[in-house]
């Protein structure tokens, strides 16, 4: 198979990380007998110092011309610090998200064997739990208009949403439960809010043409609590764009770390792969970053995108064998791990690596 | 002291555990010579039941009189079934809210010894866990315009701050924050809202006046998961309505259950005092629902609308004693409790009231 491959490390972190994911790319396609292309563009921080524009043309232009997209992360403290800053590294993700029409982002949760002690949950309430997340990517209160009126002392944001963007990532949910445990929980808050009674309307409304799926809805307080108290009720989970941001960052401690989750954003046109994990600063530049979620981004991207089911697995079970044989990062290690078994990046990069 | 107190038990088992709330309070004015006078009004879908209206007039006339309110919860699973419904049970409570000014929801997750067994958390996470979250109440997207365009295929919802409401429940965080372990966390989501920015803005702002607090910004999606990781962290947590919703929904995992956590709102008038727990209609009428939530809403309200401290310690005091003799609610007994332990609402409120 012959692809094209772009790769937008981002900031931080995200340069380390997605180095990683990349080698195991390339090792796939030397096993497998692929040819994967590369290329490479700035977003984030990296390209407003570069060009002052978060999201250039270029990078947009070589996205769209591309098969697929790994991408790592953008961010930068200096943005977090100053609410006023006009330009900001976050605008070129979402207006990555926007111009490609990613309206359905896939968090799975699952947890490895060998990282049940590695969460600050108990390991009987997590045994077992496997939730695939559709969090709603290009509409909500992300997009909708905001700003600020009477002389700058009162802000607001638009939560917005139609008909036709529930519709379509509820509908990818529901066929996902299909092959799945056939249950799906949609997340709103639907006694307050109006895009919520939308939101509710129309999976309601859905839920007769899959008459094999469960549907149940919760509101997003209750559900919030309900992923620590009892994982294991959910299977898949559809919700909007912010509380889609925050369900799936919690629940990255259901899988021990947020340094092992990965995501796929789908919709229109190319698919965009990334860790659900931020440009980590105060880690940057230390080496000790875990590259977990960069290479299962790119095992997503394989199997999603390329359809490669076999590559993909293959990625996720060279995995499984570093961490049977007691390899960690630093942020799933815990008081058991021998000292020497604790990796930095690139190390237990390589540990993969031997094992594809 | 003479005080007219309010009760609104409101809906579901909103009725069973506010009528053990009560009954403390009428044994603490006992015990200490107090003279507390009570009425009684509705609100919910019982006062939708009774007129149509989910805060009728009498009610928000009785509330304008009292000295304190005690509440128990509002909600029906009617309404949540029915995304059309045009008169629900919350729009009382938020109309209650907005009428009263309580724009400071006081949140305090605290875990009782006893109960560090009962979280899905583990023990060695939790142990000494002791946040005190301010939820501002009034403003955000709760109470922006919202509605439907486009022949009813669009929903929008406006979410709405003004410099002065995040500074008024910010000082009040700060001023906490002073009292107790001086660290002040603001959580917001500046990467991407305007009215998040605003906050971080004025929190900023006000930090130089308190040089002895640590303060510390986190975007909502990453509290959420420090939360469940490493709940020590946190003292006192400040955030706009929604985020104060679900995270501290999640949080009452670190005290074991919702049925044990108390809240306070209070702002320009009469305060009002609840659980943090809902309706819970699955278990309406079993009698088996935690009273102790609303019992210790009763010990915040002697303690903060009558600075009855003393008497607020000898209720906290009682609860620690039913819980140190082994007693349970269905909701916090564990694999490990002897079945006659497991006490029902009445049953586990008399065991409260003797300690006193
Ligand atoms: C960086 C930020 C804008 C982004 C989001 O909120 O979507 C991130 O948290 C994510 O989840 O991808
Ligand atoms: C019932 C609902 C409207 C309410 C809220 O969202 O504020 C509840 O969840 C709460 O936390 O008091």
């Amino acid at each position: 198979m012959k692809k094209n491959i772009l790769i937008v490390p981002g900031d931080g972190i995200g340069q380390e990380v997605t180095e990683v994911g990349k080698k195991v790319l390339i090792k796939i396609a030397e096993k497998f007998g692929h040819e994967f292309i590369y290329d490479e563009a700035l977003m984030g921080h990296v390209a407003i110092e570069a060009t002052g524009n978060p999201l250039p043309d270029e990078t947009l232009e070589k996205m769209r011309a591309s098969d697929a997209i790994l991408f790592g992360a953008v961010g930068h403290p200096k943005y977090d610090n100053d609410p006023t800053a006009k330009v900001r590294p976050e605008q070129g993700l979402l207006k990555m998200r926007k111009e490609l029409g990613l309206y359905a982002n896939l968090r799975p949760i699952k947890l490895f064997d060998e990282l049940l002690g590695a969460s600050s949950i108990k390991p009987e309430i997590l045994k077992g739990s496997d939730i695939l997340f559709f969090r709603e990517l290009t509409g909500d209160i992300y997009f909708g208009e905001k700003g600020r009126k009477n002389d700058g002392d009162t802000a607001y944001d638009i939560a917005e949403y139609s008909r036709y963007e529930v519709e379509r990532i509820a509908r990818k949910a529901f066929e996902a439960a299909r092959t799945r445990g056939k249950k799906l929980c949609s997340v709103d808050k639907a006694n307050v809010l109006e895009t919520s009674r939308l939101w509710r309307e129309v999976v309601q409304a859905l839920a007769p043409e899959y008459p094999d799926i469960t549907v149940e809805h919760q509101f997003v307080d209750s559900a919030a609590m309900m992923l620590i108290k009892d994982p294991r009720r959910f299977d898949v989970v559809v919700t909007a764009n912010l509380f889609g941001d925050i369900l799936t960052d919690e629940a990255s401690q259901i899988a021990g770390s947020m340094g092992m989750l990965a995501s796929a954003s789908v919709g229109d046109s190319t698919g965009v792969y990334e860790p659900i994990h931020g440009s980590g600063h105060d880690i940057t530049g230390m080496g000790v970053a875990n590259p977990m979620a960069s290479v299962l981004s790119a095992a997503l991207l394989l199997d999603i995108s390329f359809g490669l089911k076999a590559e993909s697995d293959a990625i996720i079970s060279a995995i499984d064998q570093v961490l049977k044989a007691g390899f960690r990062t630093r942020d799933i290690a815990d008081s058991t791990t021998a000292p020497e078994l604790i990796l930095g990046t690139d190390a237990i990069g390589e540990e993969i690596l031997k094992r594809i």
